[in-house]
């Protein structure tokens, strides 16, 4: 058995609210007929705890909600919701050998799953897990990434009925068949098999691109800022093809009450390669510079004005 | 707990050949950092068996090699999984009170479905399973369904390199990092929510439009062939936005050594409400004939010529 502290605490949740449930993390705990298991049919949030507290939770409640609603799933209780994670990153911090009267120290991620459930049952599915930072993200917040572009081979139709509201990350009042577009799902085979793609030739991440080849979208798994001179910040726009950043959002705000100029719009590689910075940011590994794109090495600047002002960002 | 008779048989088996092992049902199964409960991160097929036999196995094995190829899973012994699945067959069988000296008889669903598996240990996970029919699929291949047509609302871009090769269920020569293009694999979400909206205003099933809003694509799970007088079956063709369907091609086989005009082209709306008739091929529901297209109600043909058409090529 793998050493107490490194394994994960899992927490089974109700879906409707009520009692909690640790689960040994030894044992299986997903039956035969759960969709998540048989069609990817469920939503998941990604979390960064620091030092005992969930951050940003305000933002991942309301998208895991919207994601959950864009499936037809019941609609999660977010307070109890947000008592489970509190629950869960406490015992985390427990198996570390910490106590609240110390005050707890240290980074955890905290993954939500809200699948439709077994079928046989017809109750949805729900856990939260927290475990330890992966080693290589850590790292990555250091040294940065290296990321491959490359096109994602797919174009969603955003003309068609509330299709773009619903990747607004909003809920469209008259919900079209197709609605996974702006739900975070289970749906991430794609994403994995061009992160395995590019960490075989070298690369650390990937930055999709549109039809053009050119149009910067989303990481595979964050979202891209980059940083111009006269402390301007730009991320593509959201919407579409783009699933809206939970991070993105909150350094956005933050940047902004401290005099800086954000803005979402259409970025090229092009813009990318002559930015002051370029970023990828997402929950748990936070923002992590980028020092290649493709062949091109990105002159290095100053980062420590920008990481000062994303972990302040991030409450 | 259920009867016994209804309970599905789940045999583990596996990745890389060696035992097997039936699961009990009424215990979870799936660890909680699998990658088919994590990511959505696998790949399956389903099956009928029919009197003991799984049908058109052949193609399904070959379509599965692919689908585990274009993810980057390691290459399953096919033999091995042909005989874990007479092996899950021959449990259920005896499960519904029946032996091998009498012969098998009567209809299962068969899934196999393979994963990246545990992120701890890195092994993919495998398993099988078999289970009685749905009533609503038995009831459907008689009284046939109301189909509503939709796009799909995303496109695949086929021009990229290795994409089309990989839609047309081939595995192409140079990967793009997109390529779960082709590849059966869990993610099937949209496909769900696509079925439930179709149920909530009274249909049965969707087709698939392109973005024209009037070419026809394929079923929410299954295929679309229709057929013209004068002995002819079209089905659209496949490659891109359309996964090849094990189904469609056994029939086509059998249909073209009987004398039967059998073509892939493009086809609309309009050629299906015109057709002869029209049915949505898969592999357990099988042949089942559409009734209606959204508000238009097809006209009754006599279905028995193309029912025992399609019961001859499935063996």
């Amino acid at each position: 058995m793998a050493p107490r502290s490194v394994q994960p605490v899992i927490l089974i949740v109700e879906p409707f609210g009520g009692s909690t449930r640790l689960h040994n993390p030894n044992l299986p705990m997903v039956y035969w007929d759960d969709a998540a298991v048989t069609r990817g049919d469920g939503v998941f949030e990604t979390l960064l705890i620091r030092d005992g507290k969930p951050v940003n939770i305000e933002r991942h409640a309301r998208r895991f909600l919207a994601s959950a609603t864009l499936l037809g799933l019941p609609e999660p209780d977010l307070n109890y919701w947000h008592r489970a994670t509190d629950e869960a990153a406490m015992e985390w911090y427990r198996q570390q050998g910490q106590t609240p009267a110390e005050g707890f120290r240290g980074e955890a991620q905290c993954v939500w799953t809200y699948t439709r459930g077994r079928a046989s049952t017809g109750n949805p599915t729900a856990w939260i897990r927290v475990n330890s930072l992966p080693a290589e993200m850590i790292q990555q917040r250091e040294q940065g990434v290296a990321v491959m572009t490359t096109p994602r081979g797919w174009t969603i139709n955003t003309e068609l009925p509330g299709v773009y509201v619903a990747a607004e990350g909003k809920v469209p009042q008259s919900p079209a068949p197709w609605l996974t577009v702006g739900a975070k799902t289970l749906n991430y085979a794609a994403a994995m098999a061009a992160l395995r793609y590019a960490k075989d030739r070298g690369f650390d991440d990937v930055v999709w691109l549109g039809a053009d080849g050119e149009s910067v979208l989303e990481g595979a798994t964050s979202t891209v800022v980059m940083e111009k001179k006269g402390k301007r910040l730009r991320t593509p726009s959201s919407g579409g093809e783009i699933l809206p950043g939970t991070t993105q959002a909150a350094l956005f705000d933050y940047a902004h009450s401290q005099g800086w100029k954000c803005k979402e719009k259409p970025l090229t590689v092009t813009d990318l390669k002559s930015a002051r910075s370029v970023w990828l940011l997402s929950s748990v590994r936070g923002a992590v510079p980028v020092t290649r794109i493709d062949d091109t090495c990105l002159e290095p600047h100053d980062l420590d004005e920008l990481r000062q002002l994303f972990q302040a960002a991030m409450h």
